[in-house]
């Protein structure tokens, strides 16, 4: 069974920050066996809706389609479905009562336009939705299934778990999918493939892909077989020869982020760090404080963004500043050392450099990011320049922090 | 014109941060006229790109396809359009002899893989790329127009502007579309629409939709008209009783974020301010510090993850932490005062909070986060509760902070 997403809604014309539907679908799908061959979007206009679903009814035999089930006139997904398949909506006594009971409960008025989230085409069946008001619904129709997905991720994901998954488990596919995602650092893209590609060229199953993600490169393996054991001894035998290759440049092999394993090492090695950040703003603090106890190895940050800050909050001497620049190898060396000294840490990391547009010259140029990194051993420091926009170079700075930190804790 | 982008990869696979390609693509297309009806996403397949092109040519005149034009074994585009067009590829001797000059340059070998990227679709144009190895190709084909564009958007984006807007721009429509985007703070997205539906409702043109972003409720207007003064005078009509309907829920006409909003008043006011964060772990600084500029308003930040460096970076009093604990009002309003004093900044700002998952008790459940804001007329402290998960919590509570620093210095 081949599965396509349909996206109903605005993000034709939005950049959406983590298209998390999608991956999680995916995944789960691909858990049961079932491959996610084709993706739409498409905007809140009725005919549209029709084509992109009568061209999905006529390739793909399950169609998930998220978004459009709200109470306004620009949801149109109940409406599309029904007329594309002849299915007349009704109203649902018993759904319709639970969102006027939801309204009551929130002590607020009901307005009118929710009643359509009470509508349900003939013959379909409806799915619970714990965390909001419109219903999922579920099609069996011409040899197709259709599920209809709130938007919301929080509404969709428990959904999705307690409804749909067990359906579809019953018509698993006998051949489970397994995925294996290596998530490099320190290698350019290019480079990367020239190591691999004469170890993943011979293969078929498992499907291999490179992507370029933020910050990293990602080696995707997606393997099929009988059982799911069998699956994953095709993602090892390929897998474990790649990551051979690309040796300690994986940082990941289960999809953890970079900020999950330098947390992971720190806790093992049971070490702290505090962070002394100027052009990153806050970035590096932000991606170490993400982790769910964190504060377990994570002290503190000061984001020193005045030379008069780096001096006040971290003690980097005013002479200093005046002597090498503020973006030099003495400064953000002062800047590990003091915040290390300041917080009480194990490691100390600095940060200052040229985040741009502005402010570059010929001796430092934008992108030019120079990392400090003080422990019991020494201080280490390296300079980068880093290509692109702002957003790109405070992205790749903390990138780089991060993995300065990893090596300087594995050894 | 109506337009559709074919995504070619594996984003089918993996989140994506920032669909920038697609938000470039539309906005830039919309100017000159042209909709994007349809967006659809297809892993690296040979069959389900053809299938997914196919469709393409059965309902758009314009068909703009990223991503796959790399050297790897699974950059599949050219291949399949060549082959689904009937339109063999054959070698351009000008492309190759740019490509092995580019890594000479580089001081670099070429893999000889390399050299796939030269191919072009018999009858096509070839784009100049001028950040990356691989030309765009530009095809008329049986009424219709394929754009074949790389997919990373430093490469994309200025192929984009140099090559396919000027073409694109003489085959004009004679109807500009116009877009104006509100983004609104404080309501939810029922409440938004209840307030807006009885005034957009009447109009087809501009069409309006109203979607939840990250933090925010974004209007969206869309009007089509003749010239483009028409286009923008029909948004004005509507789009001005939306920003009265809404009042100052409203932070953003123009498509700003909150923090460059906020920073726009500050250097207006010419107030500096400095932060103080626990649970959000720098990404307020973080936000704060994402404008190019901010270091004429923003002093500094301190991540203060411990009680330990409460105390010891912002001189919140220890007792006072040990009496109301670090999650409450009191120590909420010593960060803000606290970290306005250390940095000698016109605004301090302090929050303190739980984000989850672990960490809630009864009293002080996961969600809970106190911001309080302080300047030379005194503090004020707010009590939020955030549903949702760790992501989420830190998220609206930098909004939410934003927002306050937005409604102080306006008044």
């Amino acid at each position: 069974m081949d599965a396509e997403i349909i996206a109903v809604g605005s993000e034709l014309l939005t950049p959406q920050n983590t298209d998390t539907n999608s991956l999680f679908l995916t995944e789960k799908l691909n858990h049961l066996g079932i491959l996610v061959r084709f993706k739409s979007i498409v905007g809140d206009s009725r005919d549209d809706l029709s084509l992109v679903l009568r061209t999905a009814l006529s390739r793909s035999q399950l169609i998930i389609l998220t978004g459009g089930l709200g109470p306004t006139d620009d949801d149109l997904t109940r409406d599309a479905v029904a007329e594309l398949l002849g299915r007349p909506l009704h109203e649902v006594p018993e759904v319709r009562k639970g969102i006027e009971e939801r309204y009551s409960r929130l002590g607020r008025a009901m307005p009118e336009n929710n009643l359509r989230q009470a509508q349900v085409p003939e013959g379909a069946e409806w799915l619970e939705n714990r965390n909001g008001t419109a219903p999922g619904i579920w099609i069996k129709d011409r040899g197709a299934i259709l599920v209809l997905l709130p938007g919301p991720p929080r509404e969709l994901e428990p959904m999705f778990n307690a409804a749909c998954v067990p359906r579809l488990a019953r018509m698993a596919s006998d051949a489970p999918i397994r995925t294996r995602i290596y998530k490099v650092v320190g290698l350019p893209e290019s480079e990367v493939d020239s190591l691999i590609a004469p170890l993943y060229r011979p293969y078929t199953n498992p499907a291999t892909t490179i992507l370029a993600a933020s910050g990293s490169i990602e080696v995707h393996l997606r393997a099929r077989a009988a059982t799911e054991a069998e699956a994953e001894a095709l993602l090892a035998e390929l897998g474990d020869k790649i990551e051979l290759a690309l040796g300690d440049h994986v940082y990941s092999t289960k999809g953890e982020s970079l900020e999950e394993v330098v947390g992971m090492y720190l806790v093992m090695r049971q070490k702290t760090v505090a962070v002394a950040e100027s052009c990153t703003g806050g970035l590096l603090a932000e991606r170490l404080t993400r982790v769910p106890g964190s504060s377990s190895y994570f002290l503190g940050g000061a984001v020193c963004y005045t030379n008069e800050m780096k001096t006040r909050w971290v003690g980097v001497s005013a002479e200093l500043i005046q002597t090498h620049g503020a973006v030099s190898k003495p400064v953000a060396q002062a800047l590990a050392e003091g915040v290390r000294a300041r917080a009480g840490a194990s490691i100390g990391v600095g940060i200052t450099g040229i985040a741009g547009p502005t402010g570059g010259t010929d001796t430092k140029p934008v992108g030019l990011v120079i990392i400090g990194l003080a422990d019991e051993r020494g201080t280490q420091v390296r300079e980068f320049h880093f290509p692109g926009t702002r957003d790109r170079v405070r992205l790749w700075a903390s990138q780089m922090a991060l993995e300065m930190i990893r090596r300087r804790i594995r050894d």
